[in-house]
């Protein structure tokens, strides 16, 4: 069994060897360890992977005790349970219902969410719960409760956005906060908002991109996790830019799922760092 | 001896067909040959390098009178002359001078120009004339003048911005139309205007990049020639960023200039074809 | 409907002239056309996309007239009919699968053949046939003659290898000449041979990659059609290099297949041309 | 003013914590730091910049004391005296001296050594001393014996080659053991040996790429440092890709020597770990 220590807080000297002389007590091996200091803002950032922890609440306590002001958290390596929301597009729902299905991916999908229904027959085949929320004929505030209700009863660790192409309210993404991931089908912040392939098209760009971040109040403005590019040209319209980009979306959201996952990221104001 | 045919015009059928006929009939080889035709628009755009042209005039002609509305140009395979501008930073020029004193991009350097003089001593080295023309305690007008005047002496094909970090007015531009070449040190259209990396490092980026375009009225709104990306992370400050994109600028920047001095890029409104 | 046209043959004057005639005489509209001369073999290569076409047997017999010693073939625009074969790893499978349950690929699987059940259930999911032909207990020629009893009955265009883990015989490579297609989990010619990626962590290497190629009778040394590389570094050991390559893997099989069943290839020799 | 202190040694529990007590008992600021554990080997690997040193002797001796079978390297940062070696190609030679010019490589290049003449211009430029060394009409040890010669003029703490193109001894490269850094011009372990761009044009790859290593006795088998690749076809020629390549090579020697000169790298039995 490992566990995950996470540690921010101000920058001061001694704070390696404080926290590192916690792990030395309570006898723990260090797997991995990487630290990084944001010197711009005087912040401290360390990632430790320990084997041999019997007292986690413990171990938290006393570095909590030590470090009173720092930011604290310890996980047991174990699966991520996740709920997945999706609209039409198949490919990133489906590269990760397989991965799911081999367990590839240090999570557990525990059901999908649609606004439509066309996806269903894809998901049912792992059989994994297909809930189809509607947004027709209802209120916005409506429609996000009947996702809060079915959220409720699942109550995942994260909510994937695996193309789920409806803006959310801001009181949605308040109630999941760091816990909603997208991935936006451009290299972000190059074409925000709607049809970024026929902007990139339009531009003429010889590169398209996708980005995986947090989702936040702002649309495709919240802290990024991962980013990836494919080469395009003349050649392309938009409509082969956005079959190209396929490949590219589902590979950079599950890179970005795989830092989540295993404790790799710390997000800090509107960026994230990532050991 | 090669030649490079360059025929764009409204697609229509038969045109492959009409052309090649009077490559045959002037008894030329093929040694390369693209077409593309944008459905788009309607348009075909079709660049062939022949050799053993004898006539070259009559052949141009000859097409001409085949195709009455077609944009057709025939060049001799030899070095453009081409003027090179820039401010204070030495990667590109010094890329683009190791490569021109080794005849490795298709052009000779015939001047220098430059709003500062720091870079005179570089330049030098290689013996090519530097013009430090300074921008400050002078109208803009009257600046772009001085330069025109020494641009006018040696009526350079074209003219390539090496990280010239000032705003050309619309006029300037007008003046040599298609002819000026400018790199940006962003993957536009990310991060347009002043201090990219400064804004890339802001946005939290993961992949930072370049872009070659030719300069239009609206800045960094150019049609796009040639882009890459190189990967950076937390630990990369806004000046990091800025020293690790020198690299991927000067590529960029080279790789558009053989593009274009090989006569392999078509403009067409604000995009570019290229074979 | 569109068709493809291709056309290679010792290169001499007049060939484009001469092809493009005969699809004026036709009265086809020409999509899209590309060609390309082997210099150093003096061999010519050339792919039409057409439309309009009625006659499409009549076409290719007047072309093979004008040019009898071509090899010309012209496709209809239709789906390749398919066969996969597999071992036991999912990432290649799962990813084919699912885009062939969206029509994503311009093919169709008709069945999957392995040495092993543990996909099975995957498959099975899909609707698609499922044949386990296990190799053990049982000589390797009367293995393969399983094996192509069940591609009789399929009668597929295309074989793929999507992870088969068994080195296939010469007389059973010989029988699918230019149909058999495998994704090879290093970026050869690096790393040929069991274990690529333990071979490539004992060496240290920075990048990984993966390739597909045609089979040929010489394990690993076929005509390459697409590779990919990821970078990696001294924190991935043997068994998480294996696990980033996956995701390689997967996309350069899934380009390749799209090139080939695109007719976007040309085998010559131990190379491909591809447009 | 900052020093790097680089310690390796077998992985036992506490090693952070001890070597970070003597960082916070000599009251420096740790600037950056980077750990690894290689765990097949049990081998522990630590980087630390740290800035407020006052008695760097007095550290090392103390954290030796406390760990007297760790290998501890303490650096002041400053600029590494370096020789580059070369034989006809300007690229690398070229990028390097512009770097060197403007200061950009945390080294400074003392003299150039070169078995041809042809680049003596382009050194001379720069002002470096440029010693002609011709390997004909002599035998290999006396060659050599010359190049120590000069070398031990400078006594460089690094001797680059920068495209030699000659084959050093087993007793040339054991004398600057580790000191060695040479740029390959293929992916390795992909086309080791002579002319990797026709090796790569025959085998008909869909990559190149350039690698960049320590020099050891067995000819482009050293500890890579760093790697990168460029797409290329079928339209390319060897000469080609050997051209596209040049500017894979130039930025790849670059980027491992900026790595090196960073006190960024642990050379580990046949590999690099790199911070």
């Amino acid at each position: 069994m490992q566990h995950t220590l996470l540690v921010d807080c101000v920058d001061k000297k001694g704070l390696v060897y404080a926290i590192t002389k916690q792990l030395l007590d309570f006898d723990v091996n260090i797997e991995q360890n990487d630290e990084f200091v944001d010197n711009e803002n005087g912040h401290f950032f360390m990632r430790t992977v320990i084997s041999g922890l019997d007292k986690p609440f413990d171990l938290q306590a006393e570095i909590q005790r030590q470090l009173p002001d720092a930011n604290i958290r310890l996980f047991k390596n174990e699966a991520k349970k996740i709920v997945l929301m999706c609209t039409k597009e198949p490919h990133c729902l489906g590269d990760l219902l397989v991965r799911n299905e081999f367990k590839q991916m240090n999570a557990e999908i525990v059901a999908v969410i649609s606004n439509h229904n066309k996806l269903r027959a894809l998901v049912e085949k792992f059989e994994i719960p297909f809930h189809h929320v509607p947004h027709t004929n209802i209120e916005r505030a409506q429609h996000e409760t009947q996702i809060h209700e079915i959220l409720a009863e699942y109550n995942p660790e994260y909510i994937v956005l695996a193309k789920y192409m409806r803006i959310l309210t801001p009181s949605f993404v308040a109630r999941y906060k760091h816990r909603l991931i997208n991935i936006h089908h451009s290299f972000l912040p190059a074409f925000i908002g709607a049809n970024p392939y026929k902007q990139a098209y339009d531009r003429g760009v010889k590169i398209i991109g996708a980005t995986a971040h947090y989702v936040t109040d702002n649309l495709d403005e919240g802290p990024i996790i991962f980013q990836d590019v494919k080469t395009v040209g003349h050649r392309f319209t938009a409509k082969d830019m956005s079959k190209a980009g396929k490949d590219v979306e589902k590979i950079v959201l599950a890179n970005a799922l795989k830092l989540v996952f295993n404790e790799r990221v710390f997000i800090y104001g509107n960026k994230t760092i990532i050991f």
